[in-house]
């Protein structure tokens, strides 16, 4: 069978299926005139392939699977999904390597699958990434619970000297309500940080990923801990949904007050073709066209508004303030090919980027993706 | 169908084939005594992987497809082609991503269906790569036209302060005279050069990338437009084939006399067996022999001669000048096998590196290439 | 037919198969209190991606084979298994690309096979690895003969100043003894250094991987060849095996006296499953469980002793003597899935990293593994 690529499969128990996604990005962002120069040269139009990833799904009699799979989008290799999975019982699946630690709603969701180009600013501030762990699911009626312990990312687990792990844990529930599905979710994070150096840096960039300027940033010294709390809800009901998500990200410092940061975004979509929006076990999926253009069809259309804050300032800690404002339109012309377009509005305030000694400005950033995946 | 890996189909427009090639060279140079002995040390002998590229091709209902290739020789990941395809019509395809930028008749055709072990000169002199872009192509009867809109490749776009890009185009027409292929074309490529860097270097290998010493070697400053113009003209007839190129590059520079550079080659070749030289749409394409060692023959054997200069000197800027006269001998066994073996000598004038304060002479050499694809 | 991965085959000759492989350990080593704190950093418990080995196989009409193998498991690539195979008669295969050049039992036997997480200590010390060259295997009833030339590592040949070859051979013999097979083997090994820097470098962790501190190390500057020499034993009859191995190497040097390094290792080991050690033409092969758990069964599962040593201070040179006690126990809960769990006690004598000024002392090192591939 053909999904994407051709998945092969034997009555026993065996399949296999390669995967593959592009994403090719272009963007301009423009920023205030009191910048400097340098601070100039990463605004303005660049494009860059967002993510290539290449890899292997299977399994094997005896309840075995796995995926492996790397990203080599900015000429080199970084392992993404990389683990074995046992099937344990009915609803019940274990994951073992580097997976995603049970982040929140539009993290956990694929990025083949967000409204916009990018996802929120926490889940790039509080560096949400996969990690390297052991990880159990279970899969019930309306309910999803996952918990897991995790080490790190393969690249920093290249060095024997960073030792940090830590737990994380998540809860959906998923009823029906009113036609649709309420989604009602949470996750709770600590992770304890053993790393040569003590140091955790939080940071965001200005709606787009083709600049690589921050306007906030907050670097926290003589970090021991961080404990993260995540709070999510969802309504998807045929062409609409609306998504809200907020997340508090404590750092416990030796020495120092423990700061607190919070960010959070709040989003509605509607599909403008006959087409559904697509959620399933707790995250958002693939919107499969009605009327694609392999049928003849235009594909499905889907509009996004959304409001995104991020606060890095706490306990004497001044990383900034940044909102964001953003639309976005979706074309899906078959399955397993989508465009973006999307623009988003910035500001921030108390920001440790200051355009000509000030530190509240705006800016604006448009852009477009190219995807296919299989 | 196995074409070298099996490409699996649906009747509904699906496909998909895993791909690869591996090239294994190995060469030595033979330079003048008055080199110094860290330049006599890049020659000698030695062996490289030149090329192993992985990847997969694919096509999907509605008229998309796509190609995913990465370069692992060096050791790191390099992005190859790297696209999405849309099929406009019966005779446009459009193509977005990395990929190479209508440059003339030997640079577009593939590396595994070269003449000698490396291409002419001046493809390697003037920059010639694949690049981010849109890009379309028509494909008609006796003609091929293409135009595109090009950034820079996937590598240096990592930055997000480089900022060039460039309009490239390329007409072939492919009228059949006498029983055989005439092939007669132009490419036309402007480039504005926005990068942090406005320089450009342009440089060749003397007939072998085995070593990394280049005698020929032009840096050019303050440059901010590229500008190339290159003629092909080629005849294919059965066993036999002449090809010639020449290329003209000029440098727009600030406070600078522009230098306009010129390389080019013109090459004849034969197939002692009874085999034909395969070409197709505007490039050279795959010699498949008629008794292959599959069918319990030898294979196809072809001998090719060249004559190759690149001249990097001009309005103040002393690159030097090379010329290169190469024989090779190419024994195909099966389709998805190759075997190159090539002489050539290379003579330097006016070259910046001197051997022993002298700027004119010569080198020898002898190169071997093991190659299979699928 | 499925073997992990699908494997696609034609009557005609051709055939493909993806190959993959994953194994993540976590370990620790404990060392003694008297090493500094930056050396102690690199103990205590961590986890690591062992190996993420990606490519393919396949075989073409006419006798002509390949494999593409990359790993990624330390973000970035290394090139494995990458080669062209020529079936030169029915007992010759001809080799041509990055293969190992006729090593030791365990060096040749796959890492996927062995008895514990990691190979003896000389297999590490005396720069066993693979490397580019071209090699001939005859193989007899019961007998293997291997014979080869080889220049160096595929990521060293990048730069084109290395320029080092060696000649590489070995023969075994696997006469029927008893119901079992009896193995006896030797390789021989001649390398000319010809690099940039002609220094070698030989050193070996304590029992694992995870850690990246050797408390035994030699570099002996002034080499000009490496000699060595190999000698093998094994008998393999169902349940139990016994293996043992020893090697010798020898750097000439310009102006000092030539050391001889030694190491080796014998080993016991024994199925407690109704299952049978694999072996196979001179190598250990994959252990396929009787009942598994795709049968409904638990698996087999195989406990391993072993005492392994090496001797690095000869001739002036002083890098220590290491000696360690191993036991391992294997579970194979099917073909394609294997955890090790194993303990080994390391001692070492006159080690250039000191405890206190203490130059003998012991460490101790557990470490778990989990792996699947196809």
């Amino acid at each position: 069978a053909f999904k994407g690529a051709p998945q092969i499969s034997t009555d026993d128990g065996w399949s296999f299926k390669p995967r593959g996604r592009m994403q090719l990005d272009i963007g301009g962002v423009d920023g205030p005139s009191g910048l400097t120069s340098s601070q100039q040269a990463h605004l303005g139009t660049s494009a860059e392939f967002r993510r290539i990833y290449l890899g292997f799904d299977g399994s094997m009699p005896g309840g075995f699977g796995y995926r492996v799979e790397i990203n080599v989008a900015n000429s080199d290799v970084s392992i993404n999904d990389m683990y074995m999975t046992y099937k344990a019982s009915r609803n019940v699946n274990l994951t073992l390597g580097n997976q995603k630690p049970n982040w929140g709603l539009e993290e956990m969701t694929s990025d083949l699958f967000t409204s916009f180009m990018e996802r929120n600013s926490f889940s790039q501030a509080f560096g949400f990434e996969r990690r390297v762990g052991l990880n159990a699911e279970y899969n019930g009626k309306g309910v999803v619970a996952q918990l897991g312990v995790f080490t790190d990312d393969p690249n920093t687990l290249g060095s024997d000297t960073y030792k940090s792990w830590s737990v994380d844990g998540r809860l959906v529930a998923m009823p029906k309500v009113a036609g649709g599905t309420l989604h009602l979710g949470g996750s709770a994070h600590f992770r304890k940080l053993n790393d040569a150096i003590p140091t955790v840096t939080y940071q965001a960039r200005p709606f787009l990923h083709t600049t690589d300027l921050r306007f906030v940033k907050a670097g926290i010294t003589d970090a021991t801990e961080e404990r993260g709390l995540g709070l999510e809800a969802a309504y998807i009901n045929g062409r609409f949904h609306a998504t809200a998500e907020s997340f508090w990200q404590t750092v416990r410092r030796t020495g120092f007050k423990d700061p607190t940061f919070n960010g959070g975004y709040a989003e509605v979509g509607y599909m403008l073709t006959d087409d559904t929006t697509a959620y399933k076990n707790g995250t958002y999926d693939r919107i499969k066209p009605r009327h694609g253009l392999d049928k003849g069809g235009m594909g499905a259309i889907q509009v996004n508004a959304r409001y995104d804050w991020l606060d890095l300032t706490d306990a004497g800690i001044l990383g900034g303030h940044q909102q964001t404002a953003g639309i976005s339109a979706l074309w899906v012309p078959t399955d397993y090919v989508r465009f973006i377009l999307n623009y988003g509005h910035v500001w921030v305030k108390d920001a440790p980027v200051t355009a000509d000694g000030d530190a509240s400005y705006g800016a604006d950033a448009l852009g477009m993706r190219a995807q296919f995946d299989f």
